[in-house]
């Protein structure tokens, strides 16, 4: 099985709530994505703090000072903020998060020296480097609420941690803005004197995750209905569900004295919904699908249109994917798809690029090319152009295809192939289905890219037995309350 | 040239403010990534209006209260939410927008009669619908703050806008979670009589980006004092500078009349940062990469070890991406080199996968293989695992090779090569670099891809001629205020 997922995780019962302050006008006008806040939002779960409040803000002091005064009128236990901290004049966290603490700003003057001994080497990476410049910024770097604990750089801003209204408020943590920077020292802010006291005593309350793959939204309302009308006592569970890219998540908090209570409704949703429930333990589809593929000893190759190579960067995106992932074929012209995997431009004349048999051949040339044992193959129409009333935008074929050895049971009729790169004869099961997907070029990209690691993981569940069904609760791994 | 960027846009200077509210418990949990908050914002920028805060809650009612009263308070003009509007009970944005309006719930019978008309497919859709359960949540979604102006769903649920404070308070626009529904529907919502009343008069503010790659950003907090020492006129000029993945962009507001100001200050940058400064009116490399292919009427291959197929998702992600992708390779595993690129065994032994020998194979065997014209080849280290002292994780090869047409001017001094696929001899031009990149295995992956893009990019501006070099400033298309 998978590593537990970060919904394994515990958050706190003798409630401790925290807020996010992410600072930028580029992540505030929605040109750069924000990845510190659910990071931290995921960090602070597993330490036991639930979230009440991400608040996204522009480099202006006064939207700054605001959001921060605004959680801390909320009770909030603890504030972490994120950017803001850098070398440029629009950099100005430090200097709200004084205000708020009600101290004035002091220079550092050994931390000015150690930010000047980290940023020294940069002077040989680049050229023509101004020296003043650099000078400057370590200054006003060093410059901190006076008072504030340290947290030394991990790249060359400090971190500060305070706490508001002069002592009497909540504890104030402010982070730099590169993920590579802000993680590791949030790492070492939880072990900072203030955040620790903020911390003290958490309890612990237990948070699972069911995923359905297939199914309206209402239905699990549907669900959730009759569970009451059959006395299930949810009134202990805080269940929440979420629709998300074609697959619905339902989330449950509870503490550990209703874990019953919680395994009684799992098993209520597992037993209404056994087609479409594909996980019980939080994992993901792309989870299973790698634990599926090294459990097997299978290896995997792909090639794919409209997707892009988006398949192919999902299978590759957790560490060790070498265990199981060959290559893959981005056959994005026609041509492409019979010069490098193989596809009969007969075919494709015939059937057209979009159809159940270019689907199939590019899942078995993938295969052939790559010599894996599992291919999957994707062509569609992503648009917004190049669609036709026979095949509209967001029609996309899929097919997956995998080679058994000889004596393996079949999950198809699919007929008996040769696979050529072993010059041995060989079963074949496949699937294929065609989907009609909604939304942007970009949205159906991304969920055929889903649909295609559903249907692989539903052929590799099959094929290798019922190890991926979902017919058992996970014990939770026990997590210590801080 | 490519379309205007998002960021030629003009914002309010009649300031106009608005707030968003994301609600969700998945994303507030960092499990899943609003996409709502950073469309709506530029949507809104847009339309003239500054954002002044995001703020993500979760499905606690509450939370969802506190956000908005804080909102309001700020004294926004308009305050849009997203999610909260489904069939489920965790779904409770209408309620509260209907507390913040201080009036009560009704059902709206003539909406429940539309969205009853809108579902009514899905039973054909899904086997085992439960009709009951599709009922009971269309009722819930026809019930609405007495008053609202009702927006016409675009998946099954209604949008909602009302005026907070009985009517005396800033404009709330509720809108669906899923974006396909979002988006459609806020373009909706502008033409509401409520809207239009908040947004009317706003005058023009301008927004310019200039991006530069390869330098630290004290660079330019230095270049930012030294305009000043100039006396640029920098006041008028509001400027903010920001890291990201290897890119700095600075971007710059300001009224119209201070055009010039702009102007001087944007000529200074360039001059300082003639080597690093790529792009002066707001593209993105991306967008500049496809336009030098379109313009040069060439097509691109890729070949990707460690990135596993993000350069190819990424070249393939444009619409159009037809005119100039030929396709790709992901050579995961070694062999899979050999077997679908042609990389020779016994370079990969003699020099080892990651080696610039490596990266030039495969952007030749990319572009051999797929017939283009411009190949790209990655290797490297994403980690966690693989480093040695000699090839440390984060370490990549990148090289990108061109075939010129016979007389065409070369801006390496690569040897000549034959371009197999045409038989013909040719003259190849090549740029091929090492990098090692910090960070996590996503960060190396994401971070190699967007330094193969630009080194596309600058192989093909060189070999192209002074197409791409940022000599000039565009002038903003005009956008006629509201």
């Amino acid at each position: 099985m998978p590593a537990a997922s970060t919904a394994e995780m515990s958050t706190a019962r003798k409630v401790r709530r925290a807020a996010i302050v992410v600072t930028g006008t580029e992540v505030l006008s929605g040109t750069r994505r924000d990845r510190n806040g659910p990071w931290l939002a995921g960090r602070l779960r597993e330490v036991g703090v639930q979230v009440a409040h991400v608040v996204i803000v522009g480099d202006r002091g006064a939207d700054v000072l605001a959001a921060l005064q605004f959680l801390i009128g909320e009770g909030v236990d603890l504030v972490i903020t994120s950017g803001g901290l850098g070398p440029t004049a629009d950099d100005l966290t430090a200097e709200v998060v004084a205000e708020v603490a009600e101290v004035p700003m002091v220079l550092d003057s050994a931390l000015e020296g150690r930010i000047a001994a980290i940023v020294a080497p940069l002077q040989k990476r680049f050229e023509n480097l101004d020296s003043d410049a650099l000078g400057a910024g370590t200054r006003k770097q060093a410059m901190v609420p006076a008072g504030a604990t340290v947290i030394e750089p991990a790249g060359t801003a400090p971190g500060l941690v305070v706490k508001a209204r002069g002592g009497d408020g909540p504890v104030l943590v402010a982070l730099p803005g590169p993920p590579r920077e802000l993680r590791p020292m949030f790492e070492a802010a939880l072990e900072t004197e203030p955040v620790r006291g903020a911390l003290a005593g958490i309890g612990e309350i237990r948070e699972r995750v069911l995923r359905l793959f297939g199914i309206p939204e209402s239905e699990i309302a549907a669900t959730l209905r009759a569970a009451d009308d059959q006395g299930l006592a949810l009134a202990a569970l805080e269940i929440t569900t979420c629709l998300h890219g074609g697959e619905i998540e339902v989330s449950t908090t509870y503490a550990p004295e209703d874990q019953d209570a919680y395994e009684a409704f799992a098993g209520f949703v597992a037993e209404r919904h056994a087609q479409t429930l594909f996980s019980m333990d939080g994992t993901t589809v792309d989870q299973q699908v790698a634990a599926l593929l090294v459990a097997g000893g299978l290896t995997a190759a792909t090639a794919e249109s409209c997707t892009g190579g988006l398949l192919a960067a999902r299978l590759t995106d957790p560490p060790g994917a070498s265990r199981y992932m060959r290559g893959g074929l981005v056959t994005y012209a026609n041509d492409a798809k019979s010069a490098i995997a193989g596809v009969s431009a007969a075919l494709i004349e015939a059937d057209g690029a979009v159809s159940q048999a270019v689907a199939e051949a590019l899942a078995d040339g993938a295969r052939a090319h790559l010599g894996a044992d599992v291919g999957v193959g994707i062509t569609g129409v992503a648009g917004p152009g190049g669609g036709s009333p026979e095949k509209p935008v967001g029609l996309v074929w899929l097919s997956v295809s995998m080679v058994l050895p000889a004596h393996g049971g079949s999950v198809s009729d699919g007929p008996p192939e040769t696979k050529a790169a072993e010059g041995s004869s060989a079963d074949v099961v496949r699937l294929t289905r065609s989907v009609t997907l909604p939304g942007s070029r970009a949205d159906v990209r991304e969920r055929a890219t889903t649909v295609a690691m559903h249907l692989l993981r539903r052929l590799l569940a099959d094929a290798g037995g019922s190890a991926a069904a979902p017919t058992q609760l996970p014990q939770p791994p026990a997590v210590a309350p801080r």
